[in-house]
């Protein structure tokens, strides 16, 4: 079994709601030197090793372009073992 | 400005219905190798540097308690830097 690591993000720029309503929370709570929070996904997958490595990562490639990931306002990041 | 990163993840054995979700998208898009999907936090904190770094860190920790995670079903890990 491999396991493989995805951080989502929000591209700069892109509006976060939730990241804002974090920072306004973690303000209220007496932390004022937070600057600003960005909330993401840390997503793991745990595949069978039937491919070869490089195959494989084509393969998480191509799961964020079409499902993980929403292209139009995100980046990911593929994090393997 | 100090950034710092937090991982929030689900604790093993609590149920990921979202997790869930991805993965049966992930079978019915024809990638049989995945085996399972667990989907956590990706979170970006932004800090002024006003307070000393273990300081900041014992805060960050105070924030994640407090407010980032829920202790209940998930755990959390800083990654400084």
């Amino acid at each position: 079994m491999k396991k493989v690591r995805v951080i989502v993000r929000l591209r700069q720029g892109v509006l976060d709601p939730q990241g804002k309503t974090a920072e306004h929370a973690l303000h209220s709570l007496g932390f004022e030197e937070v600057r600003d929070v960005r909330i993401g996904k840390y997503i793991e997958l745990e595949l069978d090793e039937t491919l070869e490595a490089d195959k494989l990562h084509e393969h998480v490639k191509e799961m964020c372009d079409k499902l993980l990931a929403n292209p139009v306002i995100e980046d990911y990041e593929i994090v393997e073992g």
